[in-house]
């Protein structure tokens, strides 16, 4: 871990807002429904490097808004992140025992309850989104929710999730490997940078560097996982490891080769910063964060 | 069937009108994810009573609403739904081979493809409300994303499945089926007349009447449901019936016995026209619905 003390004071900051958000929306019911919302909280509480809700916080602060605001915003994101991982771990998709160094909520639960947590914090991400509590124009909210529902959908994760899907990766070149990352990983990715963009009331077409950072940090980031996926540890990263190799799935390791993948990785961070040129100071933290993504080891 | 010629026409007109617009939302794309599409049109194309979109319209018409505009929301509640029904016949949830007379989802393709299916019907549901086609107020359109979102989640239908999960059901009382019901299949029909009300600009305080509708014509479609699983035709119904039954779990029927049911839910679509006094020959196709859902056979 090599974050700068800047980033780290706000890494530790946002796993403990998240983590009381998430405490304060899943409070557990007294009633037949207690294990739904325990199997949320499993998932979404305690653990994660919480890097969607950090690019929100990060880009939105740059146009100094409201920071509670931010913070719901960052939890919705974060909501659908949880989701996604939770379906990805079933036995019917990736079929994972461990994540976060945790059981997985089908393993710790039960496979249905897993399938309706994960169908819950889809859910609760809107509502938090469209809450009037979360931003007082309507817009914003509605603007907030049509961005994540498109990165969530067939059209982004989902989409993403569905390439993953059986053999097919097994034939895939490097343009659809990236075809399927941008959708998978980098959609949620951006929109956590458009979000703040959204929140600081940057119009569309002055979003154009913050969005090539967030495309540039989000296929980095996939970078750096392949490579984390094939040199990393599997204690240190609480899941298991190795499993795209063993599956024949292609990925940027295996097309590029170790070397010139960590380079790649090493080129979208630069450019990714150039993006943020026309910022000053206050776009630190997000240049922090880029070079964050790069020298993660988990 | 014993539905008014009004209503009759009202059916066939959504029926062809939901098909089109789902067929025209899941354009199956030249990519890796085309089953993901397929999977989505197999559950949302061709099938069902539409009772939910059909409730946004008649709700909505009485306040003359762009038709455009109903048909979009209408299809956005029944994304959930149809989403809610092949998460529900997963192996892992209601292991159910049939729906509407085909095979479910993941018999037809596999269970990875019906969890994500599910899931990014979910999303497409949000992507629709929040889209300025869909209404060109921003206040309308995320006061209908707040609700479906709560409709959705742990406090609606996701909340009443997770009640239905298990071996808990076996020992609820009427009062315990009643809310299991009112989370897991009336949260929904309450907010598809909710909607119509949101799209009529009708103010919270002016949808007493609507609301109380709802909630009795939800609840008189549950029993109805409950007398349908014991007395219906598998081949008419196009599922398997009497699981509830078998699996010891207690219903309205199992706690009141046949003809007390059946005259509850008499009772409740009497109460729930009852609820339309203030409104003239506009609500009738309101009050229709009521009687067909008494009435219906599947």
């Amino acid at each position: 871990m090599s974050a700068s003390p800047a980033l780290q004071a706000a890494l530790a900051e946002i796993a403990t807002e998240i983590d009381a958000r998430f405490d304060q929306f899943l409070a557990v019911p007294d009633d037949p429904r207690a294990d739904l919302y325990r199997a949320m909280r499993h998932a979404a509480i305690g653990g994660g490097k919480r890097l969607r809700p950090l690019l929100v916080h990060a880009t939105a602060q740059i146009f100094g808004c409201d920071r509670d605001c931010i913070a719901r915003v960052g939890t919705a994101i974060e909501a659908i992140h949880v989701y996604s991982l939770i379906h990805d771990d079933l036995p019917a998709m990736d079929d994972d025992d461990m994540r976060r160094g945790k059981p997985t909520v089908h393993k710790a639960f039960d496979e249905a309850t897993a399938i309706l947590a994960g169908d819950s914090l889809q859910a609760l991400a809107f509502e938090i989104l469209a809450d009037p509590a979360t931003h007082p124009d309507p817009f914003v909210r509605a603007e907030l929710t049509l961005d994540l529902a498109r990165a969530a959908g067939p059209a982004g994760m989902c989409g993403g999730q569905a390439m993953d899907l059986g053999a097919a990766r097994a034939g895939f070149d490097l343009a659809m490997v990236g075809r399927l990352q941008a959708l998978k990983t980098g959609a949620l990715i951006a929109t956590s940078v458009e979000a703040g963009a959204i929140l600081g009331r940057v119009a569309p077409e002055g979003r154009t560097g913050l969005r090539g950072y967030a495309r540039d940090i989000g296929l980095a980031f996939q970078i750096v996982d392949d490579l984390l996926d094939v040199e990393g540890d599997e204690a240190a990263a609480g899941k298991k490891l190795r499993k795209d190799a063993d599956a024949g799935k292609k990925t940027f390791v295996s097309l590029l080769g170790i070397e010139p993948a960590r380079e790649r990785s090493r080129l979208l961070i630069d450019q990714a910063i150039a993006h943020l040129r026309h910022y000053g100071r206050e776009a630190d933290l997000l240049r922090d964060i880029a070079r964050f993504v790069l020298e993660r080891d988990r």
